[in-house]
């Protein structure tokens, strides 16, 4: 009899410091790139998905949010706080973690920070998308809102769009400046703006990332050409939008999970019936993305439990033989399942 | 700069090895005795908590819960599963884990095993309970189940309730062979009994605490005497139950969360009318417990997300100078929290 964990006690975690080492050791536009994969793969079968929208606790400052799913055979959730007014204490607005545990036994078989990895998902979704409904050819994005998403959305999409050239506007010109001087030895053409507008100019896709959580009008209708994707990334939650709701009218909305995003999203804006597309099925090939060259596409993402999901899955099947990861002593394992107290007893001598 | 994680990225995390040694340190029935004050504490503010029935993802094989709960200040969930069939391949039915977070920056503040702790908490939640309900002088428990729960129900009932006869009965004769092993040097008066009926020959109180995933009859009507109070935690999901419905008939029922309750406890029997007390109402003394002699007073124990809440409260404020617990780099901490880009960067030199 031994008070030493057995094996079956173990989960591994992979914290901040080795999810950086890993994503350097696959190189962040491979695994922009894989993480795109798993999520394309987890859109194909997202019937499978046991989906709830997120379980939000509301308080003055902020949010923190669980966003649990299931494919049948892995269960994943996600814990994530939203906080506006973290950053004036020199927190992270968004922090999150999660994990992947066996539906089978219930037992968890990965703890992984997410707050490095939901960035890298959050770009890998929007430029997947782009992937199917940006205007052929585009090789040119207006990056609106230049914080600590904006340079991911940028990797994200010459990985998987080949978009090369990128036209920047913050509000605050010192956002702007951090993302030319975080992009400039990545070999992108780079031009910062002094409007929204000009950033616009020549742009064949529009990511509006910004942070304020208020309605705001990041664009209004008027800056809006004919043929342009916009990948709208920043309305994520109720009372936050960045767009006129004139170009919601103008456009052809597509969404993740249109119960969470008529709460969160653009189209909080719009009346409950306002027509959107899912994703999911313009990937698998039952709804048309695309349909001419000068449609305005429009992604209304606010991130979705089963893209986590996914993002965990590519991880986990990543870290074999990287050493990437520690075991913790997360789950008690008595050598008799039912002898959980002669295990804490043992425990004493 | 540095790719150093600063203090704000750390996690304190409580290892079930360290848990074993924190309950040690303190002793197990000083530790139930404190966690049983902060359940208490945390009932007598039940008005303030934002209360949500647990987030359950069900299978074939069990079911994978999420307990959130907040009192405006901390936010905290546990992880649970509930496998029967696991104790099969040498797993526990039951693990957990539990988070502590600041809902003004929604930053986690501690995470814990909570297997281990979920035995302590149910357990003070039990004694807490009875000692509000249980018959004046009760010092005789019938213990009908004696599976891993049941030591620590033994030990909670004395340190809270002043039991110090046990009367242990379970249809496996090994497991009430075990629970007598770690018993006896415990200075209980203990009676191994060959029926649930002998067990319950002299017992003011009868715990049932079995683990069946189906509907059961641990007690009939007949086996009931007046007086008596039953503390029933075993019947604590949907279709699983421990006492026949003419036994609820009779009693007065307690319950945590009705909305909760209804669904998973013993009470899923009855009409969805069927009158309850809420437990937090007795203890901030706005309800009448026990009334008589003769009334059999019934909790109805399912299992709270406040009361998990209570628990993490307890070990957090006991950790100070301990040692136990390591620190976790769960949370990305950018110098600049605009700039995660950069922190990752930076990470590859």
């Amino acid at each position: 009899m031994s008070a030493k964990p057995s094996d079956l006690a173990y989960v591994p975690f992979v914290s901040v410091e080795n999810m950086m080492r890993l994503i350097h050791r696959i190189g962040i536009e491979e695994m922009l790139k894989g993480i795109a994969d798993y999520i394309e793969q987890d859109f194909r079968r997202w019937e499978l998905f046991d989906k709830t929208p997120r379980v939000a606790s509301h308080s003055e400052e902020g949010v923190i949010e669980l966003m649990p799913t299931s494919d049948g055979e892995v269960y994943g959730f996600k814990y994530v706080n939203g906080h506006p007014k973290n950053t004036k204490e020199g927190r992270q607005t968004v922090t999150a973690f999660g994990l992947l545990a066996d539906v089978g036994n219930g037992y968890p078989v990965l703890l992984s920070e997410m707050t490095v990895l939901t960035a890298l998902r959050t770009a890998a979704t929007s430029a997947l998308v782009a992937r199917y409904l940006a205007p052929k050819g585009a090789d040119t994005m207006a990056l609106i809102g230049n914080g600590a998403q904006s340079e991911f959305q940028a990797l994200a999409f010459r990985a998987i769009c080949g978009v090369t050239r990128l036209r920047l506007y913050d509000i605050d010109p010192a956002a702007t400046q951090k993302a030319m001087r975080n992009l400039e030895t990545q070999g992108f053409d780079l031009t910062a703006c002094a409007s929204a507008q000009e950033a616009m100019e020549g742009a064949q896709i529009v990511t509006t990332c910004t942070a304020d959580k208020q309605y705001a009008t990041i664009l209004t209708d008027n800056m809006v050409g004919a043929g342009i994707h916009i990948n709208a990334i920043g309305g994520d939650c109720p009372g936050k939008t960045e767009l006129h709701k004139d170009i919601l009218s103008r456009s052809d909305v597509f969404v993740e999970y249109p119960a969470q995003t008529r709460i969160e999203g653009e189209i909080q804006q719009m009346p409950d019936d306002f027509p959107v597309t899912e994703m999911w099925q313009v990937i698998a090939g039952s709804a048309p993305g695309r349909r001419s060259e000068t449609q305005i596409t429009l992604f209304d993402g606010v991130g979705f439990a089963t893209e986590d999901f996914s993002a965990l899955r590519y991880v986990r099947d990543q870290l074999d033989g990287t050493g990437l990861f520690q075991q913790l002593d997360l789950l008690a394992d008595p050598d008799d399942p039912r002898d959980l107290f002669g295990m804490l007893e043992r425990a004493a001598i």
